[in-house]
This record gives C-alpha cells, structure tokens and sequence, in this order.
C-alpha cells in the first residue's frame, strides 16, 4: 500500500467518503488510489473555485466533510476565495494539496510556492504530512479539525513522495470527534434574569441553532420574553418555510441594522458577534448596536447553542408548544413582464417541500425570503464571506449532499460568471438542481454602492466596469454548451411556466431571467 | 483630490496607463477615480484570474506594467494562480488591492482576510497605504519595484479609508527605474575561455535575452564556438520566425532534457538557473545537468544578458553577419480529419508577420512550434508557471498590449475552461485575438502522466476525473454565450479556411478543433 491509499482508506474510515477535485500530476497516486481503494466518490470541477465551493455547500448539508484534491500552491490559490466563504459559514472541508517530493522542493521548479503561507488564512488548521506512514494518524487529525466544534478548513498537504511511498496500512483510529463545550448553567440563570428585566432585547443567532431544534427553542425564548429574534445577515444554513419559528434576518446596510436595534437595552448574542456593517463607508457607523445597549453572550461558535436555547425557553417556562409559527401560504403568481417580485412569487408558489436554496442573487434577489417564508420547510443557505462565485458551486455541493432534494440556485449574473463551471459538474453528475440567473447586466450592489460611498454623478468609465452589457451574456448557450438544458424568461408568465416544471421535474437545468 | 485620485494621478503619470479589475464596494472610489483623472483604460474582467493573466500578457507584450484592482483578499485570491504563472514570467504588474477602513478592520468583517500573507507568495513586493498622503511616493516604489530589473509582481494595498480620504496632489517624482546591472568584463572573459576549450557546451537562455537582440548575439556566440544553444522549456517571451536565430527548446520531460545534455562540459547560463524536471517522479531524475558538466553563469535575471551575449561574442571574435537563421518555410497544408498535426501545419501557414501567440496547448500543442519556425516574425508566450487557465487570459492581455498585432491563443480545452471568462473581455474590448481550442476531451498530460508515475492501467475513477468527457463541452456555444463569434472544425479543410480567414481579418473569434 502506498501513501496515498493509505489516505483514501483512512478517509473512508472516517467517514469522508465524496471527494472534489482538480488534480494534476502530483496527484496522480491519490488519482489511482480512489479505483484501488473502495468507497470514494470523485467528483471533477473544471475549476477549483467549484470544487472548493461544492465541498462548502456539501459540508453544510451533509454536516460532515467532503474531502478536495488539488494542484499544488495555484490549484489551492483557485479554491480559495470560496474557501473564505466556506470559512465564514463554518463549513467543515479536509483539503488535500499535492505537493512536490519533499526532495524536489530545492529545486524551486515552476509550479512551487508557498503551499502553507496561501493556506493559512482560510484554513484553521494547516499540516504537512512528514511520512507516509504517519498518514492514518494524520487523517485522523484533519478530519477532527475539519469537525471543529465549529467547523473548519483542515487543510493537508501531501508531498508526492510520501503519496508514492510505501507504507503499512497501520490502524486507523476512529474518528476524535470533540462534542461541543455546554453552556455553563449559571450563562443560563444570567441569561434568563436579563430577559426577565422587561426591557427590550433582542436574540441574535448564527450556526447550527438556526437549524428546527434550535430555531424553535429560539422561538419559545423570544415569545416568552418578548424579545426580538434575529440570525445575522449572512449564515451558513437557515432553516425556515411553513411550520417553522419566526425569525427575521438582519439587514444588509447598517443604517438598517441601526433602525431594527433602536431601543435594544440587551442583546443576547447566540453563536455569533455584535453586528458589524459590511463594508465601512465616509461618515455611515461601522458599529452598530446602541451605545446603551448591554450585550451577553448565551453561547460561543463552540458551544451547545441549542441546548442552551432549551435550557434557556424552560428556565423562562416558555410553553413547549403553542408557538407561533410561520402560516403556510403560498403567493399569486404575477403575470407581465418577469422581474424580481414576479420570480420571488414563483418561488413562494412552487418551491417543493425539503427545498435546498443557495442564495447568492443579490441585488435581485430582495424579496425572495419574504415570498419563500410561507413555502413548505426548506433550507437557505447565504453567501457568507461576500466573495462571489459562490452560489452556483455551493448549490453543486449541496445537491451531491442530499441526492433526494431538490436545489435552488438563485444567482446573480455577475457572480455567475465567476465559477460558471460548476454547471458542468451538475450535468456530468446529473444533479438535481435548478440554477435561476437573474440578469439584470451589471454587478447591481456596485451600482447602489457609488451613492453610498459619495459618488452621485459616476461617470462612463465607472459605469463600464460596474456594467455587463457590452457584449450581454447568453446565459443560455453558456449553460447548453456545459450540458445543462436551458431556457430563457422574458415575462412573468414564461417563468412562472418554466420553474413549476423544473421543480417538478429532477436534473439539472437553468433558467436565464432577463430583467 | 481623494487618495484613490492620487493614486490614479500617480499611476498614469509613471506610464501605467491600463487598469485590469474586478472591482468591489471598497474599490468604488479608485473606480469613480477613473473619470475624473485622465489617461487611464479600465478594462474590465468577469474574473480575476483574467485580470491577473492579461496583466501577465500586457507586462510580457508593453514592458510596462499595466494595473490591477482587485477587490480585498478573496478578489486577489481569484487572481492568484495567474499571479504565479507572471511571478515565473517576471512580468512587471502592479496590483491594487483594495481593503477596508483601517478603522473597520477591527471588527473581522465578512470580506476581511490577511491580504498580505495572500499576496506575499507571489508578489517581489507587498506594501499597504499607510497615508493618504503618501499615495504619490507610494505609487512611484510599487510601479519601480515591478520594473525590477528582473520584471515582478508589485502589490499595493488600499485601505478605502485612505483612498476616499482628502490629500494635496503634491508633487510625483519621476519613476525610479532601475537599469540591469552589467556583467562584469572579466565574467566575459571567463565564459570565452570556457567556450574557446573546445569541450562540449550549451548556452542556456531565459528572459529578455530571448528577444531578437539577445538571440541573435547568443547564436553567434553559439555559432563560432560550437555550442548547443537551448532555452528553458517555459519562458516568458520567445522572438522566432523566419530570419531570426534558430534556437532549440529544452524537452518538458526530465529524459528528454538529460537526452540533449549528454556529452556537455560547461552550461552556460544566461538569465536563468540550471535545468530541473518539472515534477518529480519515483525513479526519475529531477537534477538534469551531467554530474561532470561545469555550470558557469554568464548574467542573473538582474543583469543584463544581451549586453553581456553581444561583448561575448565580440569576444569571440563572432562575425557580425552572416549567422545561419531560420529559413522561411510555410508548410503543406493538410487534408483529412483535423489533427494536431494539420492544426501545426495551418499555424505555419498562415501565421501573420508580428503575430504574437499564447500557447497552452499543452499535449495537443507539440508539434505548433517546429511547423511555424519558418513563418514570419513573431512571438512567442510561454505559460510559464504551470498553472493552467493562463493562456486566453495571456492572448487578452497581450491584444491589449498591442493592437496592431494579431493574437493567436493556442489552447487545450481543459485549460481553457479555467479561465474561460476571458472571450467575454475579448468580446467587449473587441481584441484581434484567435483563439483555437484543441478539444480532445480530456487532460491529455494527466492521462500520459499515470504511466510515468507508475500507474499502468488506470481504472474507472481515475480515468474519469481526468476526462473532459461526459458531457462534452461545446466551446462554440460557450464563446457565442460571451460575444465572441466560433466555429467548429472536425476536418483539416475546415480548420485551414477558418484559420485562415481568422488571420485575415480582424476581430475576436475562436475555433473549435474536435480531435
């Protein structure tokens, strides 16, 4: 057995079993162990921003780790801004990246670089193997590390010698999965005495509690105490649709974050931090909770923020049952021409039960959460680094999760363009997803942003690199040409036609929305 | 005047003229800069890894740097595999990187990422703005510092605080350009004896000496001393064609180049290290040079290497004429199914005087290079790092760079898909650029690789993430999907009457080739 069956078998063993990659030649023995080695599914992206961002959208859903394989110091450098992504949502992801042989490194031939220092920023943890023989141990590592609690990038890297090696199977530990911390009892006497203080607080959420357990325990806290209910802007996975607790998300702007926090004395802080504006702009506040606002922490990232949110509603004797819930309802369908509230009523009207959304639509897609809100439960998951690119590989990831769901990928054109590869990868593993471009040709944030940054009058050269006319994008014979049937909608009507039958229908199409 | 205009000011008044970008919020003053300064083109790129790679033509092609701007860690990320290919270029290109407010990134944002450890791998120089005032003093050490000598990759990062921060104009000091440092007379006099001692030799060249100048200095110097005279397998930038001097390639595998140093007693090197092989292989020699072979250095990168060939060579007493050239020669044309072989004999046939071509040809790309030796004059790009996705957006750059001057891109279609955003700019900016696409449905050097490193019979898994197969992927309509106007050829006849045509007229266009 050489090195790199060795890892594939150790992997297996853990319970990484799908594996994404972009390999070159110094992974070619990792290549040829996924025949030698049973139970490893390869999954090939065209593009290592779709297999960085498909092993994200996998790690949300499959709450377990997919495992990449990529090139060296440049193929990693392709995954990385959606490994940022992948990194702000918490997603568990083990990287392997080939190296070259450890004696080959002092020959600084063409495609070295500096493998560790490109990884370190996305990955909370880094390790190159040292021998094969250390690589059960060391899988054993990584995918701990990838587990968290909370989820991480565990990045190893595997020089070509050591993947080439000899070595002995050697026993495979099981997997030192750690449990998240519990939250002290007295974190939730103190807790529930602030919420009893009558005055205005609001709960705000991010990770695995916006899952139902968690979401609902959320809920009975809020009712109970009259507090406000909120998840960040941007998380990983919300859990939402008919039948499930209220909550409502922080706005994209901090003036808006400011307007829903006026008057907060106590805001309870479950998994995530005080919220802070995305970008900073001349004279706009960068922090955003009152000044006399106290703020608590109920649970760190690494904590049992669910438990403590149980723990939480009975100390407060929150009924168990009776909460209110999201009403089921479906919206009207528009008719004229298609625009961004005809397509969110679309979504609301047909989004099947156990929908996955991946929602990187932007500036297009504002109105998609309030039509979707009564559709029956589904999952939602955000663009959580605000490095686009990654919607349409997240919604790849999330579809090889869960081969029995249907995905939803709602998408900008100008973050389409980024990673519109991944399309490929859903036709050739013939997944179940629905990709909807909303083209409105231009990054439409960009052109919001120049008022807000000052800028009244921008001029032609502003407008041509904020812009994507010139020539227009076809997203039509882009997506025929990597396999994925295609359609264009002009009105309400054609889209509304077009979606009710992608969402009756499995495998992978795409919806081109010319706004 | 705002820091964002300063530096722009600065820019162009260094000569940096044309600003590749993806932009992003916090680049929106730089953006609105580009109005109210004079004198620079933003051409915009639907990914940075176009952005990266056309700054990497535009730097081989102007000998000047052109700018990006790129948006934080992850937008730089996006660009930092081709910023590896330029880096093995030393290709001048300066980098703004914007960041947020110095006071904002107290609060770990969602885009905030180490900027710095991201771009040091790849970049000679990494500095952030401390000042708006310092802007002009900072613009003139960036754009230096990616003259060299040799070329290099000079990141500047941004704070948007600084960039819409009030500044003084103030006075821009002319660019500090450095000269190449001389080569030493007695090196000269040295590397003479050597090549007078009438042992075998070879002249191993990089970097500008391969410019027609240098060249033809380095074949008298190979001519009247007897010497093999090679360059490395990868170079930035190879001036050939009829009437320039004839010069070999190093072979890409580690055989074929100890196979052309068999025999040798001295390697001189000019601008460049001894060989390596590409990547290591169980059994395989990466140290390529003859254990009883001398190497001498006749000039390092920062020197400069065609003064130092063209005093050799008088010191050798080379004639000044009369040095045997490459002949003009333009193949037979072929008939039957269109191959590699048919494409190469096109390519001779019809290759324009002053074409300039980006070849990542790759496996399909082998035999390009023998059949347009006799074409008339022009240049040749090499992708220099290894990473693959560099050469349509290295033809962008280059038809940016040169617009007089047809670009022919030849590449493999795994590459292409890499980076495939870059026909969308060619589209927009309506760039005299061909782009041949050699679809052979697979990563051709992948599937030679398995046997080198010991894999005979690959099985299913393997073979599969190393196909392009399943679906197909249809570069016509990919290429009409962004503008750019395609054709397929499945015959020699075909391929030969849209080359041709391709290469009489202007305008971005691309050929499909079905092998």
């Amino acid at each position: 057995m050489n090195g790199a069956e060795s890892l594939v078998k150790a992997l297996v063993n853990l319970g990484v079993d799908t594996c994404l990659t972009n390999p070159g030649t110094s992974e070619m023995h990792f290549v040829n162990a996924l025949d030698s080695v049973e139970g490893m599914r390869p999954v090939l992206g065209l593009f290592e921003g779709v297999v960085t961002g498909a092993a994200d959208g996998y790690g949300r859903m499959a709450g377990k780790p997919a495992a990449t394989l990529m090139h060296l110091g440049p193929g990693l450098a392709n995954g990385l801004a959606n490994l940022h992504n992948a990194r702000r949502a918490n997603s568990p992801i083990v990287n392997i990246v080939g190296d070259h042989a450890t004696y080959h490194r002092q020959y600084d031939a063409p495609l070295q670089s500096d493998i560790v220092s490109i990884a370190r920023p996305v990955s909370g943890r880094v390790q190159t193997v040292k021998s094969a023989s250390s690589i059960p141990a060391d899988a054993v590592e990584a995918v701990a590390a990838a587990y968290g609690p909370p989820g991480s990038i565990s990045t190893l890297i595997l020089p070509a010698d050591l993947s080439w090696g000899d070595t002995d199977a050697g026993p495979i530990d099981s997997l030192k999965k750690k449990a998240s911390k519990t939250v002290a009892a007295d974190t939730i006497t103190r807790i529930a005495k602030v919420l009893s203080s009558g005055k205005p607080a609001m709960l705000l959420l991010r990770g695995d509690v916006l899952l139902e357990e968690g979401l609902t325990a959320a809920g009975r806290v809020a009712e109970v105490s009259g507090s406000k209910l909120f998840c960040d802007t941007f998380v990983s996975r919300l859990q939402r649709g008919a039948g499930r607790a209220k909550i409502s998300r922080l706005p994209y702007f901090g003036e808006g974050v400011v307007d829903k926090m006026a008057g907060i004395k106590h805001l309870i802080l479950v998994g995530t931090k005080p919220p802070v504006s995305f970008f900073a702009y001349p004279d706009k506040p960068g922090w955003l909770t009152p000044e006399d606002c106290d703020i608590h922490i109920l649970s760190e990232p690494d904590e049992d923020g669910t438990q403590a949110l149980l723990a939480l509603a009975d100390k407060l004797g929150a009924p168990a049952e009776g909460l209110s819930l999201y009403p089921e309802r479906r919206p009207e369908l528009h008719t004229g021409p298609v625009t961004q509230a005809s397509v969110a009523a679309a979504a609301g009207a047909f989004l099947p039960e156990n929908a996955v959304v991946s929602d990187e639509s932007g500036t297009s897609g504002i109105l998609l959460l309030k039509e979707t809100a009564g559709a029956p439960p589904h999952d939602w998951l955000f663009l959580t680094g605000g490095s686009i690119g990654q919607g349409l590989p997240l919604a790849t990831g999330a579809a090889l999760a869960c081969p029995d769901r249907k995905v939803v990928s709602f998408c900008g054109d100008g973050g389409a363009m980024q990673t519109i590869q991944a399309l490929w990868t859903q036709a050739r593993e013939n997944l179940d997803v629905t990709t909807v471009i909303f083209s409105n040709r231009r990054y439409g944030i960009l052109q919001v942003e120049f008022n807000r940054v000052g800028v009244i009058n921008p001029g032609p050269k502003a407008l041509s690199v904020t812009s994507l006319d010139n020539p227009e994008l076809d997203f039509q014979q882009l997506s025929r040409g990597m396999g994925v049937q295609a359609d264009r909608a002009t009105t309400a009507d054609e889209f509304n036609r077009l979606f009710e039958s992608a969402m009756n229908n499995r495998g992978p199409r795409l919806i081109e929305v010319i706004l």
